[in-house]
Formats: C-alpha cells, structure tokens, sequence
C-alpha cells in the first residue's frame, strides 16, 4: 500500500490477518506487486482485471433486482472497473439505463482519458477522495467506459465532502468522498432530471477516518 | 423543543412536516407541552407513559427473535422509559438475561436517583450526550428501572466519544454518545463478561450534527 494509506484502512487491514508491505507512492507499490508476482504470488489487480470487473457487476444486477425501474445511476470512477462491471451488467439486462461516471478534480484520470481520447497519467492525484486516485486509467476500462458510460462528471472537492455531511447526517451513513461525490453529481445534475426518472447513487465505500472527517469539516463546513 | 436542540433535529422534524415551538430549555419546553394540552392537544411524552415504554419494548421482542441466546443487553438511559420497556419485554420472555442501563457523567438522573432512593432533580445536564439529558426520571420509570435492571453504570462524556468514533470507523454507523455509551460501558465491564456470554448493545440513536462531531473529535480525540 502506499505511505499516505489512511490510518484505519492499515488497522482494518491488519485486523483481517493481513501484512501489510507500505511503499512510498502509489507508483511504488504497483512495482512491487510486481516483484511479488515474480515471486509467484497472484496480483488481484484493483480494477485492470477482466474478473475483478465482472464480480464488481454483481452490484449492477442486485441494483435491477431492488429497483427494476431504474433508469439513472451514479456511479464513482477509480480505475474504472468498477462502473466498467456495473454498466456492462444493467445495460445487458436493461441497455436504456443511463449511466454516469463520477470523477473528484484533481483524481480525475478518465474525464482526462476521454478528453485526449487515450489512457493518460495524472502527475499527482490532488483530491481528497484518495480511492479515486489511480494516477492512469487502463485500455480496458477506458473501453468501457467509453462505450457504455453517458458521461463522466468532475464535481469538486467540496460537493463531495458537503454531500457527505449531508449523507451522514440524514441516513447516519458513513462514506468517504469518493462515494460521496456520487450525489453531488446528482445534485448538479437536477434540472436534467426528469419527474420518473428512478435515480440510483452508489456509495460504494466508507473508508473515512475520524481525523480525516474532523479535517474535510474544517476545510469545507466551517 | 429546548432552545439548545441540536440543528440537524430542528431541520429533520421540519423536514417532516412538523412546526416546531422553540423554549429556552427543557424545563420551560414541558411548561409549553402542559399549556397546549390544556388546549385539547395530545401529549406523546418522551418517556413517562405506558404506552410509549410498551412500543419501545418491542426492541427487546426483535432483540430475542435476532439472538435467541442473548445474556446481556446493554440500554442507555434518558428518562428511563426505553430501557423500562425492553427491559419489561426481555425479561419477561428470558428472566435471566442481565439488562445494564447506562448513563454519561452529568446526565444520570437514574444513578442518582438510585442512590437517593427517589427521582431527584439534576440542576444542570452537563454532558454532550444531550438525549440522556432528562433533568429527572419519573417514579414509572424508576421502579422499572430498580426492579428489572441489574445495574446501572455511567461512563465518561471522553470514553462515549471515543466509542462512538470507533463504531463509525468500523461499522460505518453514525450514532450519538446517548448510544455508543454502552459499548463503552460495556468496554468497562470486559472483566466481567464470560466466554459464552451473547452481548447486546443497543445502539438507539444517531441524532449528531457535523458540526457536533467536528467538536467531539477536537475535544476527545485530537
């Protein structure tokens, strides 16, 4: 894992049984996985991995299985695995579903894909959703992307955190801002909505520590 | 409502339609209660009727249906009548289950009263676990309390806070202090607990504003 690793994911990590090999940047630590591969260990890749795609879809199907008329969904976009097995699951079953891709500025490497119409690496992932900080998107999901997402959304920093006050407060859910971000691209999206539109968010993660919600507070609530 | 009602109560209750009266503080918000009553008004008191403390007793019915072998229920205590009713229901299904009531230093209306013998009046509710905050228990709650709980413990305002960060971490759950307040109780009595006991603690509330859980951490956890 990289070094700015959040405190609680290392604790929670840990507390599953796991070791822990902290490396100083992302970058770092995709190379050695690497060597460990070499080694003979099997790297689950994050997103880049055509399985670790399709299990993510599983969401898709438990979100047409709760909600048969959905026709909007948000969905975060990291890698872009995740949405990638998301939307190639509902636009299967169901190919008239929008789907929406949802990027924080500054983690935003498939808004940037798409724009320059290839992967590109991001010099430094500035956001504070650090989930959303793959510093490259891959041919892969790029593809997926590309042809079964409506469009990709960068909202601000600030939506996400506000949005996940907002979460917190009124649902007593905890996400983290690379979940978060997810309605705050709803929001912005509120005139295009229309009346029967049946909007899915997915909040697809919590990892938040105290410090860092006492911190996104003071930088975007006070 | 007491003029020191957490923000996100006000906008929730107004969210669902209610009109709120504000008052100065609880004291002179029951004064209020007792004049629209005399105006042909139904009063739902919080804690000093049958009624209410039998609706809440069905947490204990789903407590036994979900965990058959339960052997300790931890319970905070406001005024008493939450607790007296899971604790009616509980025990009269399984009598050897061990309720516990907990309260937070500077909101034990029920401690003292226990050790007085008789409700008595707190002059002030000091602690941040503002829904224990009932200045006094009523003689219906307290023989509930004395006759069918094992005892009633109060932790500090510092070990709720802590607690209530820690289920936030872990569970991804918002609760308020007048809640996580049993797990820390709970935590003071890990002596006491056997191997084969099936512990309960009853997480009751998440009413806590962003700005209220920015403050706990400054002050609890920083």
């Amino acid at each position: 894992m990289p070094a700015n690793t959040p405190r609680n994911y290392l604790d929670a990590t840990r507390g599953y049984g796991a070791e822990i090999n902290l490396c100083p940047d992302i970058r770092s630590a995709f190379a050695e996985t690497a060597r460990l591969q070499q080694e003979g260990r099997v790297l689950v890749h994050p997103f880049d991995d055509i399985f670790v795609a399709a299990g993510q879809g599983t969401v898709g199907l438990e979100i047409l299985e709760d909600l048969p008329g959905v026709t909007r969904v948000y969905v975060s976009i990291g890698g872009g695995g995740f949405i990638g097995g998301v939307a190639a699951a509902i636009r299967m079953i169901k190919p008239q579903t929008t789907i929406i891709g949802v990027e924080t500025r500054g983690a935003d490497a498939m808004s940037q894909a798409l724009a320059a119409g290839a992967p590109v690496e991001l010099p430094a992932i500035t956001s504070i959703a650090r989930t959303l900080g793959a510093p490259k998107v891959s041919e892969f999901t790029f593809r997926m992307v590309r042809e079964l997402v409506e469009e990709v959304i960068v909202v601000e920093d600030r939506a996400a955190a506000q949005a996940l006050f907002f979460i917190l407060e009124r649902t007593k859910q905890l996400t983290e801002p690379a979940s978060s971000c997810c309605l705050a691209a709803a929001e912005l999206q509120r005139e295009k909505l229309r009346k029967d539109d049946q909007v899915v968010i997915v909040l697809c993660g919590g990892n938040v520590s105290s410090e860092d919600l006492a911190g996104f507070h003071a930088h975007f609530m006070a």
